[in-house]
Order: C-alpha cells, then sequence, then structure tokens
C-alpha cells in the first residue's frame, strides 16, 4: 500500500481539496447507529443543510452515497411508470436525469437547451403546454459539464402553474452560491458533499417539501427502490429510529465539521469568497489567451469552463503534467464538450487566492 | 458541534470499534475519481477483497453505500419481473431479501427457518422441486438477528442442480469467518466493511461470478436501478474508466488500511481470534447465568447472541446503562427477537481479549 496519496490540489469537477479540520474531523472512532449522541448529531446536519438549501423542509437529510445517488432517490420516490415528466437538458447532467427518468418508465419530455447557455423558460412552457398533466419538471441548477447556472425561479413557477412537482440538481451550487430551495420552490433537490460543502465524497443533502413526500407517499404503484425509499428512510431519521441502513458516521464527522466551518465563515461571505475566487481565474485564464465556455451573466462561480485552444494539440497530456509535475487536477469536458473544454473548480476550500495564483502560474508555465 | 464522539466500545451488531490506523487513514486528503492513483488504489482494494472473499470474480468492488446497498444491488441487477426467486428466511436479514426481492417484481418462494438455526437444506430443494424454473437461490451465510451461520455449499449445490444462481448474505460473516465464495459456489455476494473487515460504514463489498454478470447482462427487460447497475459500474471500476459517480476515496483509504492489516496478521489468525474471542465471550456470559440463543454447532464467532434473563425487567434500560456508564454498545433483537435476546459483536477491532474481558467484567456489575 502507497502510504499516502500525492499531495493534490483539486481543481476538477470534485472532489475538491477539503480543510485539514475535515480531515482530522474523519479519523474520530465511529458510533452505533442507534447512539443517542449519532441521533444529536444528525439533528445538528439537518438544520445545518436546512439553512444550506435554505429550507424550513423536515425531511433534508445527508443521504449515504453520491450526488447521483440523490438523483436516482430523488426520481425514483416520484416518478412512477408512465408518469410524464419534463427534463431540461443543457448539458451532461440534464441528460442523466432524463437517462434515469426514463429507466423508472416515466414518459419524458426533453426540453433541449445549447450546451454552454441556460434553457429560456419559454421552452420549458411549451413542452407543459403540450403534455396532460405532468408529474414532474426537473432541471439542472448547476450544470457541471457547462459551467452555466439556469435561474431556477421562473421554471419553479411554471411547474406550479402548471401543477408539477419541481426538482433540481444542486450539486454543484450548494456552499457555493444561493439555491434558495424554498423561495424558488423546489420541492426536491439533491447535491453532493464533496464540491462547495468541503467534505470529501460519500454524501447526497437531499431536501422534500411536504408536497413532494405526499406524493411518492400516494403513489399509485409501490416504488421498486428499497435503499432509496424515502419512507423508509423517514422511518430511520424521524420518530423511531427503526433500524434501516448503518449510516457512514465518520462522513458525519467530516460533515458537521464543514458545516460549522460554514457557519463561522457565514453563507453571504463564503458566496462572495467563490465568486471573487472564479472571477481572479477567469480573469487571469483570458489574460493567458483562453476564452469561456459558458455564456456571460449565467456563468457559474463554482465551476469555471474555458475553451481548449487550438495551439494545444493534446489537451489529455497536458492535463496529465498538470497532475504528475504540479500536482493540480482539473477536468477535460464531458460528453460532447469531450476535448473542447477545460472545466475547474473554485470550490470549498480550493475557492481561496493562493489556490487560483498556483493554478494560473502553472497554466502559464505550459501554455507559453 | 460535539467537539468529539463519547468513546465507546462497539459490540452491538456494528459497527464495530476500528484500529488507530484505520482511523488515521480515513484523514488523509482525497485526490480524484480519475487520478491515476485512485486506480492504483483500487486495484490494491479489489485485490484484497478477492482475498477476504476467496474468490478470483473479476468484478468484486467495494461498493458506495452499506450492506444493505450491496444486498439490493445484487437482487435488482439479477431479479427480473416475474422472475421465479426462492429465499432462505431464518432471520431479519433473510426476511429483508425477500422483501426485496419482491419490491423488484420477484415471485418469491420463502423457505422459512425456525429463527435460531440454521435451514435444512432438505427444505431448499422441496421449493426447488416444486418451481418451474428458479432463476436464483438466496439465504444469508451469518444472520445477524440471530447469530446464526448457514452452512452454503449444501445450499449452493441444489442451486447448481437446479440451474439456479446462488446469491448470499455476507455482512457478518466477511473478515471474521470463510466465506469461501468460490469453494463454495456462490455467484454473488455483498458484504459491509463495519463489522469484520474493520472500517467504518459506507461501503458493501460485492463479488460476482461471470455466470451471475451474464446473467445481468442477458435479461429480458431493462432493470430499473441506476447507482446499482452492475454494467455501468465496470464501465467505471475497469477498463474505460467512464465516469459513474464520485467514489467514496476516503472510506477507501480506511479499507486499504483495513486490509494491509488483515493481510498482516493472515487470514487464519484473524478467524482464529473471531473463534477464540467468540468462545472467551459466551462461556463468560454463561458463568454469569445467560443462556445462549443460537443452536450449538451453528452459532457465529462474530454475532453472539444471549437471551434475555427473565431477572432483567427493562433490558433497553441495562443497554443504556452499559452505554452511559462504561461506554459499551451491544444489540438488543430485531424484529421477532426485540426484547427476546442481546446481540453481542466480537468484530475486527473488538474481537479481542481485553474488550470481552471489559464487556463480561461491565456485565457482572450490572447484572448482579
Amino acid at each position: 500500500m502507497k502510504p499516502l496519496p500525492s499531495p493534490r490540489l483539486l481543481m476538477g469537477p470534485g472532489p475538491s481539496s477539503v480543510t485539514p479540520g475535515v480531515l482530522q474531523a474523519m479519523a474520530r472512532p465511529p458510533i452505533g447507529y442507534l447512539d443517542p449522541e449519532l441521533f444529536d448529531l444528525l439533528n445538528e446536519l439537518r438544520a445545518g443543510l436546512r439553512s444550506l438549501f435554505a429550507t424550513a423542509n423536515s425531511f433534508t437529510i445527508p443521504l449515504t452515497g453520491t450526488g447521483m445517488a440523490g438523483m436516482e432517490c430523488c426520481l425514483a420516490n416520484l416518478l412512477e411508470p408512465g408518469d410524464e415528466a419534463v427534463v431540461g437538458v443543457m448539458g451532461f447532467f440534464g441528460a442523466r436525469i432524463a437517462e434515469i427518468a426514463k429507466k423508472l418508465g416515466a414518459e419524458v419530455t426533453v426540453v433541449e437547451g445549447e450546451w454552454g447557455r441556460p434553457i429560456d423558460p419559454a421552452l420549458f412552457e411549451k413542452a407543459l403546454q403540450g403534455r396532460k398533466q405532468v408529474k414532474l419538471l426537473a432541471c439542472v441548477h448547476a450544470e457541471t459539464s457547462t459551467g452555466v447556472f439556469q435561474t431556477l425561479q421562473p421554471v419553479a413557477s411554471l411547474a406550479k402553474q402548471y401543477g408539477a412537482l419541481f426538482a433540481a440538481d444542486t450539486v454543484t451550487s450548494l456552499g457555493g452560491m444561493a439555491v434558495d430551495a424554498d423561495i424558488n420552490g423546489i420541492d426536491a433537490a439533491w447535491s453532493g458533499t464533496q464540491k462547495c460543502v468541503g467534505v470529501p465524497p460519500g454524501l447526497s443533502p437531499i431536501t422534500v417539501s411536504e408536497r413532494a413526500m405526499n406524493a411518492a407517499a400516494n403513489r399509485k404503484t409501490p416504488q421498486n427502490h428499497w435503499f432509496f425509499d424515502w419512507q423508509l428512510l423517514k422511518n430511520y431519521f424521524d420518530g423511531a429510529h427503526a433500524y434501516h441502513h448503518t449510516v457512514p458516521v465518520n462522513l458525519y464527522y467530516g460533515l458537521a465539521q464543514a458545516l460549522h466551518e460554514i457557519e463561522a465563515e457565514g453563507m453571504q461571505n463564503r458566496f462572495e469568497r467563490h465568486h471573487r475566487c472564479s472571477s481572479m481565474l477567469m480573469n487571469g485564464l483570458q489574460e493567458l489567451g483562453l476564452q469561456p465556455f459558458a455564456q456571460e451573466g449565467c456563468r457559474l462561480p463554482t465551476l469555471n469552463t474555458v475553451r481548449i485552444p487550438a495551439s494545444v494539440a493534446d489537451e489529455a497530456a497536458l492535463r496529465r503534467r498538470l497532475l504528475e509535475e504540479y500536482g493540480i487536477e482539473i477536468g477535460g469536458g464531458l460528453g460532447a464538450l469531450k476535448g473542447q473544454i477545460w472545466r475547474i473548480g473554485t470550490m470549498g476550500a480550493c475557492a481561496d487566492e493562493r489556490s487560483v495564483l498556483t493554478l494560473l502560474a502553472a497554466m502559464r508555465t505550459m501554455l507559453h
């Protein structure tokens, strides 16, 4: 066994580097899944996650699994075979929502957006008008594959207007920019801890409105997902604490510490830090001659995308050198954007000036 | 936030206490899910898990999730709606297999055994004879709710004879007693890391035979589980390393350290240690006047069950005192055995003489 992993500055699309305090917390001895202290810890985590999502939703939990588990969990509870779903696709993760919704037997109407721009709400309205009764409208808040954010409120309003539930992927936004679940009218949102929340991967914060919980409880056909079943999870997390599975308590320790650090920093300060570091990075990259990929005004402050210049013959080799020689990870393009763009995270502990300067210096050396 | 959890000796049904080395390993900085070092680490983990399962199965991975995730993962890939499944139930976890198999739409024939004893293989044969074509025969190797082990080989032989695949729950056996997946003829097995393997909860080692992989690949109806889809997982873990989800690398660090410690101890030594500590515990408990619950000769060396004496009016209060005054966790009965038995683990780092002596001393004080 390698005694220690090589030091890495994680400025890809996630996981991001975390603080020493979070790492130390992960090393605390585990306690049992029925220990009274565990439920104290869980109450603390759930309160902290409600602050992050800006929601009063009771069912706000750190789901065991990563963001993809959260996505499947929310869709599997809400969608029955034959249900109508409208899904916005402006990148790889929107396409994943559509893929999983189809796997679950839903009749999916895809609202296609151009990769690199948010989706025009009018397109959602057109899709909603064309279907009889849409059960769920889903889209991505922060599209990790393109670096674009979708303003949620207009889309959520349409969902409400047409009697649909509204779900959003907030994997690359939670902890780095406002999600405002209640203000925006989100019925179900999923995220991951390994990006802007500042915890190693393994947990997926999810939040679910009463309306969505009721919809799941009143479905006509039983869902066939057990590990992700909201009602079973609720029986463990709330009230009776009925055994469901052995929860990953060491990841909980890391999350508790991260939430503590977020509270100490202040949510607005944290969002501003992400914004400041993202601007600093994008300005620096443009000075190096790189062109932004995402449409101006809709660029994520958490995940930054630039077009790979024609002068770079082998972009994967450049990223490999960056990793091997400088210990810095950045991401390549996903799906249709493979070979076209780089994805550079300014998330969590890596949304910091020193990290941005380090990356810019290394990029300068390699590009010139 | 509580700065540190109270010190606990985890001698319940899991999680078990882990070594300081494993805790330290968990605090290493994360690396990315496409980092070449991550794949070196994964190769090491998968080789170590193959040794633990005693299998040559290529598809042997640490699934993201806990033992229950592993159970659903294996069942969801193998069972299609309408498939015939025969499930042995001699306790709570056998019943869970049956419950999830039914949720997946399988036609489930339950082979009922008495709680506290293994199931007579003749009962499995009777069930197999009565059905047209059984796709899957599943049972529990180490029943955590009763403290009983089922000898797998005769059951696996029957599965083979009747053309069925054979799956086993090895959550409470892996790392503490031989699973011998290949010798026994197991097609799919799932486990957890938080018991005898010695890692905090969050990973479910699974191993799948070529025959079972082929059965899943050739199913007539697509499965609707995405996060647990073997083919998608294989695309990430093998060959192309196509992004599936952001794997929980800090749990991987813990598992790597645990596997390293297992290798240093030697598998046989480890099994003997579990056996020795279990015997020591059961002898000590019997000296205190407690009666074993599980049938002699079929008692797990990892999870020990005793009947609660009539003299104990409030068993939950006793367990609470044990936790609060001595920092020792033991488990109560699950399901039908609630209030009837205690479940005491001698697993992983808690399969050790000092822990057993400590528990016995505390029990002596409280019972007399």
